[in-house]
Parts: structure tokens; C-alpha cells; sequence
């Protein structure tokens, strides 16, 4: 471990017991280092995690079911699409399963809120991506009413029954929220607004999202508190400092990959078998 | 264009009249760089695509339906995973969709060999990649007599009306047939027979498959004879300099993208007014 982690990420970020409201989002759990360190440690890093997941790659191939999901989840501007670009493309593609869940469509809306999710669950061997995911199902829809109190409640306990089932199936589920200062999210948004090779990024709703601010304070305050389990727990990132956020998701992969203790498939052939008959083919 | 190129890659790889058996696979046509050369402008020339796949999934978010699709066909060995690794895994994930066809599972038998890849086309603003295709259904199904020929021969024709319709639709199809010689094929299978870390890759059936090379090289004949359209061009690459290969499919990307005149979209805001709603909210 670089010098510069004085704990883990994976042990500095967990969520257990934290206030979203008193989350300094311009902090950076665990790493003493400043952004050039954290930059040159992330190169380093990323090369790292694309071995590991070469490996899991290789595995999948050869049969294993065992697979790794990050759930990404935090408010507009985030630095969700961030972690997506600069984090998951250091790996190869052929092993990446993305998945980003929107406005539900209307086939959607007529089925069960994990219908879509299933569907785009990862393989075996993969390294699946959720840029949103079930989560808006008790973030969104909660705060703005999209569904009733009695609708939504319930929830929280299907989703851990369904993380249960995850990762009982062989899935490692990496959770991330990532948390901007509603004035550094002002300092993004106009960025935007004020580059127009940015305006795609741009919706007027984003501005009338930060009325609701204290409203997703607490219904992701809840999310962490009932959802962050042993098995599938949450991890808090503070995101103002995008070098910071990058680095710490790469870690927390890396752990994730890691605790699988990956080895190369052995040979399902005799490879001097095979040899041999290569150089006569 | 780089001085090393002396043809632009998609003239000097283009399928017309080219005879597969005639083709020298460690040829590097177009090109008179070195390795070095060839390596140095890779790194430089995927900066460029992954700017136009960022201009390309902007509008795809903005509803732009068009996108492109890079077919990749090649014997085992001739490097289609490295392109997906090396080539693809230069832009950002979130605009690529990657699909890879194997032999059809029970529930792909029982449809229309089309079905599977309708299922996994890319959507607008997506840059799909398809590691292996349709066109298997020309190649080992023909080599094999998996299905009669009167079964096989029509499915031309059907792929090249299939085409039509996703050239229609605004899909800019690009289709790459990778070729390596049989003794470098040859010394790649050594190679995943010599180093652990890469057995997983090996199947002894690659080397059964070696005893049907002509048989290979009559179907990708017909294929590149009968499925070579104005719309819809097969480049075909020598591919046993894989930093040629990489380079070529980089290339023929870049001019792909470049043919959709990309710009960024249009605010379908008031600018102006959402940066004075901005700073009071």
C-alpha cells in the first residue's frame, strides 16, 4: 500500500454509523497525499486493477460464475460518469458489463422496479457497472413521492433480500456514494453552462433537483443506514476532489478483486499433449 | 494524416477484387512506418477517436440515433481481442457496446441466426463492437456443413439486405476481416501453450481447426466477394504485426466517425436564463 494511505479506503469510506450530513465532501478519508500524489498513484493503480481483472476475465471464461458489481450512486454531477471514463476504462471492455438506469421507460414501469436490474445483472467473470441502479427506487422515487410511503418502505429489506441472493450467487458487490457539496455542484453545473461542448451533460431539472437537496440528504441518510450490510456495504465517497474519488473507487476494486484470491485456470488439456500436436497442424 | 501513411487505410485495405489466398498477412499496406512509428501514432491516434466517440455518444444522449458498428471477423489467433482491448479501450466505456458471439446456445438455436445480433445492436450514439457476427453464420456454419448449403447460400443475399436496413437506420457499419498467416498463427498457439497465464485462452480444437484452412479461406473468399457492398465495405487487414493491425482498425474508425460530421448539440436551453436560475438556486 502506498505510504500515502494511512488506512484503507475500503476501511477509511465505510458508511456504518456516518452522517450524510455532516460528510465534509472536499476530504480525502485515509490518503494524506495531495492531488499530483494522488494522480501518479491512480496511473499506477488502474494498471494494477486491469491485471486482477484480466484474471477474473480468464476465469469467467474457464466457468467460474464468481463476478464483481459496482453500484454507483450520488447526485447530479457527481462524478459518477467520471469513475465510468477514467477508472472502468483502464480495464479491457471485453470484461466490462455497463448498465445505466434512467428514467424508468414505460415497459419498465410496468414491471417490478428489480425487473430491470435482473436483466442486466453481470456474468460470470465480469466486471459489472451500475451507473445508478435500484437505489433510485428509494431515492428519487422517495423524495419526490413517485410512489407512496407504503410502496417504497418495504424496499429497503427487498433490496438486501436481493443483495442476499447476489451475492450467494458469486456476485462481490463494491457499493459506492459519491457526495458533492451543494456549492461545488453550483461550480459544475455552471461549468456546463458555460462550455458548450458540455450542454449535453445539461438538464434544467438538474437545477430544480437542488431545491430537494436536504429531501436526498436524508432519503440517502436512510439508504446507508438500512442498506449497508456485512455482506454488500456501503461505501462513502467525498467527491469534490475528483482525483480523490477516482483513486478511492479504484482501490476499493482492487480490494474486491483481490479477496476472490484469482489464480490462472489451469489447463483442461495436457499441454504437452497439445504441443505436440500443434507442431505437426 | 501522419506522412507514413502514403494510402489512407480505408483505400488501401478495401476488400475489392482482393484474392485471400494471394494476401501477404505481414504486409502493413498503406503504411511505410516501423514498429516505433506504427506504436507512436497508435497512442496519439486513439486521443483522436475517443474525442469523436465522446461527440458521437453526446449526440447519441441528445437523439441522435445514429451510431457505428465495427464487425470484427478472423481466424482464432489473428488478434480481435487485442483490438477490443488495445483500440476500443481507448474511449469511454459508457459509449460502448460489446457484444461477442460464440457458438449458439440452445436458445439461439432455435431462432433465426439474425436474432441474436438484431438483440445486440447498438443503440444511437453507441460505437458497437461485434467480436465475431452474423457473418459466422457464412464461415464456420459453411466449413462445417452445419446446415446445407441450400441453407447457407441465401444467407448473403438476407445479410446484405440486413445491412441495408441498419445503413438505413443510421448505423455506419464497419467490417474488419483479420488475417494472420498459418505458421504465425502457428506461434500464437505455442505461445498460449507455453505460458500459463495464457491457457485459458487455448482450445485444443484451434489446433483441429488448422486442418481447414483452405476450406477458411474459401469461405472468407466468398464472404469478401459477395457481402463487400458500397454501403457496407469490407477492409480486410494483415494482422501479423498486431501494432499494424491496431493502427489500421484505429484508422478506419477515426474516418468512420469523421464521415458523420459530428458536432457538439445544440443547448435546447436558454443558456443565459439557466445561469441566472442557477446561481439563486
Amino acid at each position: 500500500m502506498s505510504p500515502n494511505w494511512t488506512t484503507p479506503a475500503a476501511a477509511a469510506l465505510r458508511a456504518d454509523g456516518l452522517r450524510v450530513a455532516d460528510l465534509d465532501t472536499s476530504a480525502t478519508p485515509g490518503f494524506t497525499g495531495d492531488k499530483a500524489a494522488g494522480q501518479q498513484l491512480l496511473a499506477e493503480r488502474t494498471v494494477v486493477l486491469s491485471a486482477l481483472q484480466e484474471k477474473l476475465y480468464a476465469n469467467g471464461r474457464s466457468g467460474d460464475h464468481r463476478n464483481v458489481l459496482l453500484v454507483l450512486q450520488g447526485m447530479d454531477t457527481a462524478g459518477k460518469g467520471g469513475i465510468v471514463r477514467h477508472v472502468i476504462g483502464s480495464v479491457d471492455p471485453q470484461g466490462v458489463d455497463h448498465a445505466s438506469f434512467g428514467v424508468p421507460t414505460p415497459e419498465e414501469q410496468r414491471h417490478h422496479y428489480l425487473w430491470r436490474i435482473r436483466k442486466a445483472l453481470p456474468r460470470g467473470g465480469q466486471l459489472g457497472v451500475f451507473d445508478r441502479s435500484h437505489y433510485e427506487d428509494v431515492l428519487v422515487v422517495r423524495v419526490h413521492d413517485l410512489v407512496p410511503p407504503a410502496e417504497w418502505e418495504p424496499r429497503y429489506d427487498e433490496i438486501n433480500e436481493f443483495e442476499r441472493e447476489l451475492v450467494a450467487e458469486g456476485t462481490t458487490i463494491v457499493k459506492v456514494a459519491m457526495f458533492v457539496s451543494l456549492d461545488e455542484q453550483k461550480k459544475r453545473l455552471r461549468e456546463r453552462l458555460q462550455r458548450p461542448e458540455k450542454y449535453w451533460k445539461f438538464n434544467p431539472s438538474d437545477i430544480d433537483e437542488r431545491a430537494f437537496w436536504p429531501q436526498y440528504q436524508a432519503a440517502y441518510q436512510a439508504m446507508l443506514d438500512r442498506t449497508s450490510t456485512e455482506r454488500a456495504p456501503w461505501h462513502v465517497i467525498p467527491s469534490d476532489r475528483k482525483w480523490y474519488s477516482r483513486l478511492a473507487v479504484t482501490e476499493l476494486l482492487i480490494d474486491a478483486l483481490t479477496a476472490l484470491d484469482l489464480h490462472w485456470p489451469a489447463a483442461q488439456f495436457d499441454v504437452a499433449e497439445q504441443l505436440k500436436r500443434l507442431e505437426t497442424a
